[in-house]
Formats: C-alpha cells, sequence, structure tokens
C-alpha cells in the first residue's frame, strides 16, 4: 500500500488549520568548521520560541545525497514521492511563468539559437536581452498549425516556452536540442502513435519558426526541449481532504501549488501582503502553504550575511501568523542553499512542528545543529505531510 | 528481496534466550511543553540499569503520523511489516475473545441492532447489558446452514462474533452494517465466487436471526462487519527459527502471538504470574514474548499518575526476569498512549535492548527524551527483530 492509499483510508475531517511556511533554501553551511550556519547566525526568538514549544527535526528532501530542484522539493514536502511523481522541465518552465496548463497541453522549454547554413552557431543566439526574446516570440505568435493550438511566451534572453494543445498529444517526444553546435536541430519523433501527433505539429512549428525568423540573426532559430504533458496528481484535496491555499509571491511556486490543486490566491509581493492574505482568508481554508523566496536567493548569490537578514526578516513575521492560533504550525524548507556553496544542496532542512499534540523535545533554538537533537529525527520530506495530518488530529487509527 | 527472506538466508540456530517486554501504549506526551511524559516522571531504577547497560532508541511504529491499533503494533514488533500483512477485524475480535480460528474460517463482527419494520432504529440495540448479549447469543446459536458450520459467541454489550466454517469460503464480503439508521441493513454479496459461497450463507443466517430474535426487541436484529480470513502468515518457528512463547493476560494479545504460531501459555493474571511462567518454561523455548497492558489502559483513560505507578509496577519486576539471564532483552511498547490524548498515538516509543553485544550509548535513564540519544536511534518497529536476531548472534553475515 502507498502512503496515500494509506491516507484515503485513514484520514478524517475536523475544523483544524494547517500552516506549511517554507523558507525556500532554509538550510545552510558554516563558512568554516566549527562556525554557524546563516540560521544559527540569525537573531530568530521567535522560530526559537516555536522549536522549544513545538517538537524538531531534520528533513531530506529526497534521499540522503540528493539535491533536489525546487519541483521535487515542493512536492516531497506536499507529501508526493518525488521519485515517483516527476514533472517534465516544459511543464516546471510554464508554470514558472505563470502559463495556465491544461491536460491537453504539451509544454516545452525553448531555445532561440543562431543558425548559419542550417547549423548551430551559437546554441545561445549571443543571449539576447529579454526585450529582443518578447520581439521574437511576438514574431513567433504567427505560425499556424491546423488542428493544434500553439502558444509561444518569452521566459528570460534566450529562453522561452511553447505549448502545443490539442486532444490527444503525447509527449514522448525527442528533444530538436542537439547540444551540439556545427550540427543541425534535430528533427522531432514521437514514441508513440499520441507522440508522432505531436511531433508532427513541433517539425511544422520549426519549419514556419525558422521562415519567419530567417533574417533576425543571431536569433534566426529556435531549439526545444524537455517536451512534457501535465502530470496525473492527486490534488490535495483528493489526497488529505483539505481545502488548501497558496500564498506565494513567485510563479513557480504559484504553479506548483497549482498542480497539487490547491488555490492559489492573490499574495502581494511581500511577506506583510501575504500574512494580510492568511488572515483574509483564514475561515475558507484547511491548509495553508505560504513561501518566502528570498532565504533562497541570497544563498544561491553567495551572500550569507544577506540571508541571514532575510531569516531574521522571516522570523519578524511569525507573530501575526501566530495570532490566528493554527493548530499546527510547520516551518522548514524545500531544500538547503549554503551561501557557501551558491547552489541548492542535499543538506537535510530544519524543520519544526508546532502544535499542542506534538511532543515536545530539548530543542530551544532552531538552527541544523540543535535540531539533530529534535523528536522528529531526521526524516523523508515525503513523510511531513502524514505528522502535520496526525498533529492536526486527521489521521485515525491503522488497524483495529 | 524481502526482510523475511533475507532473514531465511541468514539466520541460524544457537541456544540463546530472547526476552520481548512489550508494555502497551509505553510512550507519552508531557501534560505541558518542557514537562516530563510519564515514563520519565516514573521512578524506574530497574528499567534505567538496562538502558545504562544496553542500547536505547524510539521504534515507529508504521511510518510517521502513523497511529496504530494493536494488530499493526504487535505485528511490526514481531518482524512483519504492517503494511503487507493486515489482519482483519473479524479475526481480531474472534481473537480478542479467544475464539480458535482456523484457516476454513470467515470470522465477522457483529452488532444487535433494533429494527422497526424492517429498518434500523438503534444500530446499537440501545447497548444492552452483557448478559442479555449472552443470552441472545445463545437463542442465534439455533441457526442451521446446511454445508457451512456456524458459531456465534458474545462479547460485550451490543457486540458479538460470528464465524462460518467450511471449505471454499472467501471472506470479499460487504458489510451488512449500512452505519445509518432509517434504513434496511444490506444484503451480502461476494466478490469472487468463494465469497459469493459465504454470501449465500451469511443471507440465510441473518434470514433466520432475524426470525429467531423477532420477540426480543429492542436486540431483534444484528448487523454485521468486517468479514476476514485468517491471514497466511509465516510463524515465528518458519521466519526466525524460534520456538517462541506468548505470557501475556488479555485474550487479544494471546491471539495476535497465535497469528505468528506462538504457544500461548496459561499466564495467570498478574506480572508475578507472567514471570513464573517465564521461569517454569525458560528451558522449553527460544523466545518469549511477555505483555503487559496496564500502560495503555492507564493512558486510555488519561489517568497520568496512574499510567506512572503502572510503569513503576513494570519496574519493580525487571529483576525478576533478568534473573534468568537472557541473552537479548528488550523493552519496548506497541505504540504510544499518552494520558493527554486519552488515546494511542504515532508517537514514537521508547525501546531498549540490553545484550552483551549491544553497543553502549550515553543513555542513563530509560525516557522519550533520553532514547532520541540513543543508539537505535529512530527506526521502524519492523526493523526490531532484525535486532533482536542480530545481539542473539542468530543472524550470520550477509554475502561474502
Amino acid at each position: 500500500m502507498n502512503i496515500h492509499e494509506l491516507i484515503a483510508e485513514l484520514r478524517e475531517s475536523n475544523p483544524s488549520k494547517i500552516v506549511l511556511l517554507v523558507a525556500d533554501g532554509l538550510g545552510g553551511l558554516p563558512l568554516e568548521p566549527g562556525g554557524t550556519t546563516e540560521l544559527e547566525t540569525a537573531r530568530t526568538p521567535n522560530l526559537d520560541a516555536c522549536a522549544r514549544d513545538g517538537v524538531c527535526g531534520l528533513s531530506i528532501p529526497v534521499l540522503p545525497g540528493i539535491t533536489p530542484g525546487s519541483g521535487p522539493g515542493h512536492l516531497g514536502l506536499f507529501g508526493y514521492d518525488p521519485l515517483e511523481y516527476r514533472i517534465g522541465r516544459g511543464i516546471l518552465e510554464a508554470l514558472g511563468i505563470n502559463f495556465h496548463v491544461t491536460p491537453r497541453d504539451v509544454a516545452v522549454r525553448g531555445n532561440f539559437v543562431t543558425l548559419e547554413n542550417g547549423l548551430i552557431k551559437d546554441r545561445r543566439a549571443g543571449r539576447p536581452t529579454t526585450e529582443r526574446c518578447v520581439e521574437m516570440v511576438k514574431k513567433m505568435r504567427a505560425v499556424k498549425i491546423p488542428g493544434v493550438e500553439v502558444f509561444v511566451e518569452p521566459v528570460k534572453e534566450h529562453r522561452f516556452v511553447a505549448v502545443f494543445r490539442a486532444d490527444g498529444l503525447g509527449d514522448r517526444v525527442n528533444d530538436t536540442d542537439p547540444q551540439a553546435i556545427g550540427v543541425a536541430p534535430l528533427a522531432a519523433k514521437g514514441g508513440d502513435e499520441p507522440s508522432e501527433k505531436t511531433a508532427a505539429a513541433v517539425n511544422e512549428f520549426i519549419r514556419q519558426v525558422n521562415e519567419i525568423l530567417k533574417d533576425d540573426g543571431p536569433t534566426n532559430g529556435a531549439t526545444l526541449r524537455g517536451f512534457a504533458k501535465f502530470p496525473k496528481i492527486g490534488t490535495m484535496q483528493e489526497v488529505y481532504g483539505l481545502k488548501s491555499a497558496a500564498i506565494a509571491v513567485y510563479p513557480m511556486y504559484k504553479g506548483l501549488a497549482k498542480l497539487v490543486g490547491m488555490d492559489v490566491l492573490d499574495a502581494g509581493d511581500s511577506l506583510e501582503s501575504q500574512v494580510a492574505t492568511l488572515k483574509r482568508v483564514w475561515g475558507q481554508y484547511d491548509f495553508f502553504f505560504l513561501h518566502y523566496k528570498y532565504t533562497d536567493s541570497t544563498g544561491e548569490d553567495g551572500n550569507f550575511p544577506k540571508k541571514v537578514e532575510m531569516i531574521e526578516r522571516l522570523d519578524g513575521i511569525i507573530p501575526s501568523m501566530l495570532e490566528l492560533n493554527p493548530d499546527v504550525f510547520i516551518v522548514t524548507g524545500d531544500h538547503s542553499t549554503p551561501s557557501k556553496m551558491k547552489s541548492h544542496s542535499w543538506h537535510p532542512v530544519p524543520t519544526l512542528i508546532r502544535a499542542a499534540t506534538a511532543r515536545t523535545d530539548s530543542v530551544m533554538k532552531f538552527g541544523e545543529s540543535t535540531c539533530l537533537q529534535g523528536g522528529l529525527g531526521q526524516f523523508e520530506a515525503k513523510h511531513l505531510m502524514l505528522m502535520a495530518m496526525a498533529h492536526a488530529g486527521r489521521l485515525g487509527k491503522y488497524g483495529a
């Protein structure tokens, strides 16, 4: 029996409220052996009080040593085994620009390239400005394919998203990007009958694009990679019986929340506006996912003191969330982003659960080393929602 | 390879003795954040000495957040994955009243109900006394079904157990209890051919019962739910090569032990008589399961000081067990039952293994927070028997 089947069997309904606050890339590293991490360096009286009154531990996003992207990182926290539920690149790109993907769509990531005599001379078309990307995308919208709707959206610089919409399209289509220069882009081929239909549309799309852009060097061609359909995935309502709201600022996280069926609310662009939204809709939902980006972006920038500052800002907003008296209040991250590494990492992520049913432990301060002593131990992220449901009294007894 | 296949490959025989002492519902919660649990409050010098001389940890009964019933809780401790081996309600009820179930049986839980014009007016027949339950059950024994033996046994108040015995009966039969009032009980239907045979017997049983009880309002009808066959399950002898004895007071736990092929011994009705039994049969078995109920029942009652007292009583008996010099002495629980929650819970269960081969750790006192520092870490209950076998020198090397 998998976890979702087990939950379907055990889940119960009650008026409890669960808040999952995800500080993206929360975990970090000390700059020197024996030093403190960003979280341990930050002054966090409010998170520390939650750690003291709750139970702590460390979340392993996927498996020991596996560094996740945002997609698998969040799927794990939402209780979807990231090794079982995979989101294709095309879909993630589309979610990232807030494109509303439907089950009839095949989405794909596109690159502008420079072609010379039909061969790729520059795989990123000399990194055009985003303004030029937008201009080229507008031209590409002239493409018409009988029986298939095509959408093209700019992302950034040389990157765009294409979405093919029709009944019966498959996503088993090879990348047209050969990942090499001096060769021609590859033709698309379908791995099954629905995907052959997609491949035909893709090849026609590329044919027309090459015609449309032929005088627009260096952005006179395009390659595509990561054809993907919207994955079949049970909603949070279906899996947990939780009416769920996402209160996020960045499109990628709104998209990931939409993927699991959350209502994506207008959250403004700051922690303060996010909390205002939380308060406004408090009576209407069971589960609230709040996403905070800046612990990740400062880590990616390698800016240790700035990440510390962003953690302290987050700490400052905690009391206004606790005013609502959530039955279960969880703080964690989708992965670590140590400033020292300037990238996502595999290191387990500090996690706390504050609830009346928590078995409190000796942890008095929220940090990587203190959480090692916590009652949650080190656990796989995909089990976090089981713990959330249990602490909320929403899981009945298994077996008599 | 599953765990049992691995054990079958590695297991070795020697004269070692393993004692598994299960304090039902052992784990608890502090009443206030930062307070002590029942176990931490109790004065337990003997358990503390075992913790000091052995290795400690916390057992996760099923998965994080999953609260088990007694069945899955014990199966896990006996090394049978509780998500793989499921025991139907009917079988558990039959085990609970010490009914000897055979592989030809389909057992089911019954409720007396009040019928009015064929519709259910009260799903529990006004909660009759157990005396009346016994009286009604005696009447029901008049039921005769050609080709199928039927046994009816009283449980308590409105509850009874019915067992249908014949070759080729299946248990894919729906509950006849509609779990609603103002409607008629449901007819039984079989989900496959053997279960159709059961369903036919069930419908005939109900027809005769309705006739027999028709003037016995308010207990003038019956519904059935949880049809179940005895699960196919390897015995402790088959899986581990351990000649195993159960020394338990309550029928449910005797039944669970019988399920995995243990010899169920006459254990009297006290810890003292259980230990006397242990001493009497010490030379005849390899493995001894002792069950202590009162840590659970006092937790269920929400009686914190009484649970503390019951833990101290258990502690008092430990030296008389250790006199026998078991090679491996394990103390754990099948789940937590915090007095604060008055119910089973998912919280991990303090566990100790005392053995000459244990890697001792820093734990000097047996309790939830100290066990967090223990050498066993947090582990799934289904792995405990692997540890028992290993510490007893009964598992050979895997691979060359």
